[in-house]
């Protein structure tokens, strides 16, 4: 299992790990963003390998800049890669880590919330190819997770409630109780101290999953909970030419699939409402979108790289907070219904 | 551990397992010479990937190529790939699939005598990559793999040498009994029928040691017997314009490390000149190397990837067939007085 460090030293944190793997050298992979604005900060005395910010940029030729970086600052086998940055360099970075001589060690360093509950922890590292999102990539754990809050004092609105979107996820899987805490904290009035212990307790709800399988055989699946709708919001506004950050799209994926939990699984509506009010109080806005949208929302589900089969659309539902249902498949006019719903809902 | 198959009808077996892993596809990646020259006659019906053919092909773009095929035929996470050709088809298609949607099942059949003995077998996949040898791969077994001898009959007598040097390595890592067992078999003379169990004792040996240690964090390293001088070997004679096998070099190789091994490690003499009669006789040739090679030769080990540092040159030696020795070094005046005994052993 991955070892994961909350901490509010993150330049100590890593030399102490550093001082214990005792790699024969240590290599920095981040983007050029993080490189001009969080490494300074951190005064940490590693060659840096660089790459293009942004989803766009994580794709063959950054990892083959990656490769190729390790190889000209001379890494060998036993080398160590500290990704420090967003989801798209934890897992490219790791990616490049797990493939160079066949595998050396590295550590995730999440600078966004996102990544820290999300994409840092797990074991998923990966590429974008020809249009298809992580379609190359490997299951490589971190040798260690370094998180710390610090890190995110400079992030904006959205990406704090994109990366929160995934924690209140998380909260819905584990229980009524840990759902009911996120809903009451203000992550965007919020003490980042105040938010580390509920950081911990969010990774540790994935960490459980994971650690019980960690290939995405079975119950891993329940951490797809909001990501098949999400997933075609999310590609719906790339094409639509307005994007929006990853974690608003599993957000509202997941008031469409906590609709369908109702329909099929007997969710309390209760809970819809509830939710519904949050996202709206809380600014995650609401995706523009009507009912000539829907051939396109639906299509793109099917698509989901999630389904085994092009005939029916894999979801994960709940009975109720805590009460995971994976591997549930919703017809095309209960979707239907689901989406009218939910634009009742976000009105 | 890897299932593997030693029969003669090679696409029964492919048949009844892909009955056995029910995949959603199937997709054969193999090199253009094998599928002119070696699919026809296995009857499969199944989509074809095929890659140019040759070790200068066993790169990044090939690699792109056969994830894009699959995307093309329509590949799923629940998809089966079928590598049918010499090691670089094995361990690039192993590497594709190892990583395509982070990882499909797939099958090993190998059509060399070297890659059944050798690449086929134990779960190293990987391409080439600026110039270096299988720098960016994985460890990833297969699900199984198909070993028949009936694919080896239109093999030209140098394949089957240079597959063979990698049974004698076998062999001198397992026990004199076997290693004499291989010396006193003709190869290029062979009922293949007859080759069939001694590859599967050969085979054992691999699977035994790749067991213990998967990843070469250890005994792995018994298996680069004859490797560091080999790849040297392999390596100077492409400078020079006139390549050897792979197997041939390893073959040369294995005879200056028994050198080092009785200079070092009282390895008996008497089999230094048993080996060397046996390659002069068995037609292995000679590598055409003068004392004029060895600053050349003796750079080439040092930078071999199983060194963890530049300062010193890693061997696997023998104290006897059988008494297996891995991490020994050698300085380079030891390696100047081996090269000197090869050459006059090897006249």
């Amino acid at each position: 299992m991955q070892k994961i460090l909350y901490t509010n030293s993150v330049s100590e944190a890593i030399r102490r790990l550093v001082d214990e793997i005792k790699p024969s050298s240590v290599h920095i992979i981040t983007d050029t963003n993080v490189q001009a604005c969080v490494l300074p900060r951190l005064g940490l005395d590693y060659p840096v390998i660089a790459v293009m910010p942004g989803d766009e940029n994580k794709n063959l030729d950054s990892l083959s800049k990656i490769w190729d970086g390790l190889i000209g600052q001379g890494a060998t086998r036993k080398s160590l890669a500290i990704n420090i940055g967003g989801g798209v360099v934890t897992d490219m970075g790791g990616f490049a880590a797990a493939t160079f001589k066949r595998g050396i060690r590295f550590i995730n360093v999440p600078t966004t919330l996102l990544s820290a509950v999300d994409a840092a922890v797990g074991g998923k590292t990966g590429i974008n190819f020809e249009g298809y999102k992580n379609e190359i990539g490997a299951f490589a754990p971190a040798d260690a997770v370094v998180i710390s809050t610090n890190l995110f004092s400079t992030l904006p609105s959205d990406e704090l409630l994109s990366g929160y979107a995934e924690m209140l996820k998380h909260g819905l899987l584990s229980s009524a109780a840990d759902y009911a805490d996120l809903l009451s904290f203000d992550i965007l009035d919020a003490d980042l101290d105040r938010l580390l212990p509920l950081l911990e307790k969010s990774v540790k709800v994935k960490e459980a999953i994971v650690e019980e399988d960690p290939h995405e055989k079975g119950i891993r699946r329940a951490l797809n909970l909001g990501h098949t709708a999400g997933h075609a919001f999310e590609s719906l506004a790339i094409r639509k030419g307005s994007p929006i950050p990853h974690g608003h799209a599993v957000a509202f994926g997941m008031l469409v699939e906590m609709i369908l939990s109702h329909t099929n699984e007997g969710f309390p509506s209760a809970e819809l409402y509830r939710y519904a009010s949050y996202l709206k109080n809380q600014g995650y806005g609401t995706p523009a979108i009507t009912c000539d949208d829907y051939p396109a929302l639906i299509e793109l589900m099917r698509h989901d790289k999630k389904n085994d089969s092009p005939d029916h659309i894999n979801f994960t539902l709940l009975g109720q907070p805590g009460d995971i249902r994976i591997d549930r498949t919703a017809t095309e006019d209960q979707i239907r219904a689901a989406l009218d719903i939910f634009r009742d809902l976000m009105e």
